[in-house]
């Protein structure tokens, strides 16, 4: 419970009206897009710009008042969940898109915008920002700062932390920094904005982005071929970059994901197929059809079953929308449902899609796997029901393997979801007891008082909440 | 001096004939490609791999040993010169590639290998690793690495921040760590790869790399554009990339620049033109033509005076070559070059070329000014005498001066040559109190005992060396 007096200091710095007390709005920022974990913070502020989240900081830091920052909340590694109660702040009235900069291709935002408003915006200029998180509809651009969120365009486009060019920064003690620029070059210093790209709300503040776009390509053609087996859709994938094509979409589904995906969409995919591949190249319109043509005879030789190039933009958006709906497709299937990112090189896709079976069998757990191939960034994903405390614990049982496995196969326990609460337990794994402490140091050079989002990223106690 | 029972142990971990303790050894070690700035070491040691590395780097932390990991010294920041004196590290023995990976589009490299021969043996597979310092002839790879090295192609490929994808480090306290992998996405933690990147060598030591390759983009193409007006030459830059086109290189150089390396190269370049500008498209043959076509017409419509294709490949490199040069050529004028990179956004060439022939006249210094136009990336470049102090100290005021308004038009102090020694005491100018502060923290969490390239990035007093 928050000392009346600090709450009133709160109300003075951004008004009455932009504090929430009342249980039921607390209760509404308890839990985020992640299954398990749920706390009630003491407050929830939503200031209107950086010099009152500088006063609202400043106030934590000096009472260690944890301070979780908030988008929408979308994200899948319970890292917008308060753990240690405290604050949330809220970026509702921080939305504005500030300028689009067509000299130098920059987008200068607010973290409070959405995503997809933020991408339409752009198009509508003749420019792409390419990170597009399955997400996207809701999820907003400081949360995919925070999470250095990826998507479907990653293959050829890169994640979040490829576009973003400057920031400015309320640091744990309350100084403001700003970072980077409208720059293509700048290595004045060590790369903060890089640093607190995917930082998880663990370093401080970010209050403004200037964003980097690129010149919207001139054409799209989507393709999807289906397999019999999911070997040769793996080694398809492989083939593909061997002959040195990158597709902008590179996207993997199997069966199990396939059937409830047509059973929700009714687009006709074909349920009786081990796996599909969805295709999406981008570019001068010969280029993209050159590559195609080639792509869709690489599926042939590798014995794809059928190969279909959408006939019209129509076709083409409902067989992305499809793909994009998996996980929320999924998730009405059982009362909850998990889903992860362990993530291999891409040479690496079918072993990890084997044992992702393998492990599903051990452990008696149904497991839809789909994700984004191309990376090798799989999305093992668990309908289930965590009241169920015996199947919840073999699906952790699972997990837990599953992530040693994608790391023995050169991976990672996270490719674009963040590590959070979720995975806290699981960081060790990846970079090993001398690189924690190396991060851990980093965030104490921060944030001395882990007041910012504290219970995150590193493990402390098996802490899931109420 | 190293107290004579830590040099013989430094020789039990590497062998006699690795280590160099000789005045002319040491003498040629005390500085590097940055005039003014010099000091003796008091030992240099080649290691053979990683492990050794970490023995080196124990003895160095518990003796509070200053140690500087050095590439070729190529830098133009004094970021190689042992300022503290201490341990100068080599890489010479860390000198191969060590695996080209075809699945993955990667390359694993020790740093000792030279930028050159790794950019021949990826092309020679078909494939691309972009960065391409103008010093890509004698780099290492270790060093592009630690200073973030930019290049010609850096406005349509990215610098080589963007082309690491996992790295293998030994911290100041002899932990051997590994960040990232053969990984398009990876959110496992802070982003230590990117952190490392561009870190001069003053937090942890790397002793291998994962590069990200792309494919070898089938056709290129390269054109000269002369003007009588150097606004017109920027509005160029600009309208290029309004136009929605990203050529691959987009090279500025001025008439001073023009005139010395026309008088060196004999290649026809018109020494009478105020503004040259270079540039290159690759890529597809039908989309480069294309692009060519349309920059030829942007640059005519801007007043451009002469625009000519080159007509093959011969006619081709000798422009590249020439433009790349550009430092060398300049060098031959006087005893003393200082070589610049303040860098603005794209949509501030003209102001900032202004600025610099103002600054030029203000304190009667002749300034060369040539560089990446595309990203913002200038390198102006004085011809000088260090040895006549009061020529030197105009050169460092106008210096001082080009700075300040770099920073003033949005820009940074530094686009691709890293801090270091030399431009250590404008840091704050870029970052503020604030920033440089958050630095020095990451700096401390990392080297409590600052033993790592010690004098560079943060200033700490006017340290030339002797």
């Amino acid at each position: 419970m928050l000392d009346k007096s600090i709450i009133e200091r709160f109300k003075n710095i951004v008004g009455e009206k932009n504090v929430e007390t009342s249980s039921m709005s607390l209760h509404s920022y308890s839990y985020d897009a992640t299954p398990g974990f749920r706390k009630t913070p003491d407050i929830v502020i939503a200031p209107h710009n950086t010099e009152e989240i500088a006063e609202i900081v400043k106030i934590c830091n000096d009472h260690k008042i944890p301070l979780t920052p908030r988008g929408s909340g979308t994200n899948l590694s319970a890292g917008t969940t308060p753990l240690k109660g405290g604050v949330v702040l809220l970026f509702k009235l921080l939305n504005n898109i500030l300028e689009i900069d067509d000299q130098n291709l920059t987008v200068t935002v607010q973290p409070g915008v959405v995503t997809k408003s933020l991408i339409e915006k752009v198009e509508a200029k003749g420019l792409l920002y390419p990170p597009d998180p399955s997400s996207m509809n809701i999820s907003t651009i400081g949360g995919n700062i925070n999470e250095n969120s990826g998507g479907l365009r990653g293959l050829k486009y890169g994640v979040t932390r490829d576009y973003v060019l400057g920031l400015t920064i309320v640091l744990p003690n309350g100084d403001i920094i700003k970072t980077g620029g409208k720059l293509a070059k700048d290595v004045a210093g060590y790369d903060l904005t890089r640093l607190f790209v995917g930082s998880e709300g663990t370093l401080g503040i970010i209050t403004e982005a200037i964003l980097k776009l690129v010149p919207m390509p001139e054409y799209k053609k989507t393709m999807l071929a289906t397999y019999e087996d999911i070997d040769d859709a793996a080694k398809t994938v492989s083939a593909i970059i061997e002959n040195r094509i990158i597709p902008a979409t590179l996207e993997f589904l199997d069966q199990p994901t396939v059937e409830v995906v047509e059973e929700y969409n009714q687009i006709g995919l074909p349920t009786d197929a081990k796996a599909i591949l969805l295709i999406e190249q981008d570019g001068p319109e010969s280029v993209v059809n050159k590559d195609i043509d080639k792509i869709a005879e690489i599926c042939k030789e590798l014995h794809a079953v059928t190969v279909s190039v959408a006939k019209n933009e129509q076709e083409a958006t409902a067989l992305t929308t499809a793909r994009r709906s998996a996980l929320s497709t999924i998730a009405r299937l059982r009362p909850t449902t998990f889903l992860e990112d362990a993530t291999v090189p891409r040479s690496q896709v079918a072993p990890m899609v084997k044992e992702i079976n393998r492990i599903a069998e051990k452990y008696n757990v149904k497991i839809c796997t789909f994700g984004h191939a191309g990376d090798g960034n799989l999305h093992p994903t668990v309908p289930t029901d965590v009241r169920d405390k015996e199947e919840y614990h073999r699906v952790e049982q699972a997990f837990a393997e599953i992530f040693e496995k994608a790391v023995e196969l050169g991976g990672t326990i996270t490719g674009e979801h963040g590590v959070g609460a979720m995975k806290a337990p699981f960081l060790k794994l990846k970079l090993g007891e001398e690189g924690v402490r190396a991060l851990k140091n980093i965030k104490q050079s921060f944030d001395p008082n882990n007041i910012m989002n504290p219970g995150k990223m590193f493990f402390e106690d098996d802490e899931k909440g109420e």
